[in-house]
């Protein structure tokens, strides 16, 4: 098999992220969500924290507005380019950068899709599915009513699309971003994995005569 | 086979329409594009030309507001209701609606997404390209230079997000709105059809033991 480098966005609870666990074991690749976090720590040397309150939130960029304060009112902020929304950002995309050029793998989330837009052989994915399925889903894996459930949905879909659309300069979720979109309810989480190893397999046999 | 009902959205030069003339036909089944045209002008005793004037344009709600102003003017317009944006789109729905109950088919634009959302059994795909493929096939079909070729692109997809945007309140193209959205750049346009015949047989699959 070619390498391969897979992206995935997802919509909170609609099970995007289980996807492309199986997705990753079933190609024998590796996965990286959160993970990611580690990763970015670790090549910075700043602590896991400082990227887990970023994470995929618009509020990211508040504290790029937030260090430039700092520096306006003469505080001395050293590491105020590096803890700006957009320095996480720089450092977080550089480490997708370096996974891609050595691995084949599954990423989750953080813009993967347009950071690696130019790179041969990467596919993206979206993984979206009903509300009352992402409802189940999030009630069932933490202590909430529907209403609670629902209520941080969209407030979490609202960040996400907000982060994307700020790194990005477009709109989060819009089919032509990606190569393929699709609907867990309609296969359910197992038979979507598989279909998508599919058609990454599809795509291989016609660019690998 | 269960009874299956397919709607697909298309970019202009997504090769959306071929797409899904080849599926209706590895499926046995109808396929529906500017038949509709012909079918609304035959239920309504309107000419054709009534419906190709408004067809998947933003200017159809124009003639809506034309009809009003010549109400307003006191000029007599027995048919305004019905030659009105609304009152067209308000037949075409109606054929759209009329063929899902009757028959297996796909039906290509027109909302037919939307207008079918509640129908089970209904799929619908959203079918992209690349700008330089789509580009290409446009002026392999019309008499245009590749800078004419992308005017028109542009255009036409901006007045199907128009005429979109108006009849069903939501953002055109956007992955949510559609159980399966393709980048026909992939897999190319035979393998795409077929990818999507899978889609269906694995759903058919699952909802019949």
């Amino acid at each position: 098999m070619n390498k391969i480098i897979l992206t995935i966005g997802r919509q909170f609870g609609s099970g995007g992220r289980i996807i492309g666990k199986k997705l990753a074991e079933a190609l024998g690749i590796s996965f990286y969500d959160k993970e990611l976090i580690a990763l970015a720590a670790k090549e910075s040397g700043l602590c896991t924290e400082v990227f887990e309150k970023a994470d995929e939130r618009a509020s990211a960029a508040l504290s790029h507005a937030f260090s430039i304060g700092m520096s306006y009112m003469g505080v001395y902020t050293p590491y105020a380019d590096i803890l700006s929304g957009e320095g996480l950002f720089k450092i977080q995309s550089d480490v997708i950068r370096k996974l891609a050029a050595t691995e084949s793998c599954v990423i989750v989330g953080r813009c993967a899709d347009y950071i690696l837009r130019d790179k041969p052989g990467c596919l993206s994915f979206f993984i979206h599915d009903t509300m009352p399925n992402r409802i189940r889903r999030i009630t069932e894996r933490q202590q909430l009513t529907e209403e609670q459930a629902k209520e941080l949905i969209v407030k979490t879909d609202k960040s996400r699309a907000a982060y994307y659309d700020y790194y990005t300069g477009k709109p989060w979720g819009v089919s032509s971003s990606y190569r393929l979109s699709i609907d867990a309810s309609v296969l359910g989480i197992d038979e979507t994995a598989c279909f998508m190893k599919d058609f990454i397999e599809r795509k291989q046999a016609i660019h690998t005569p």
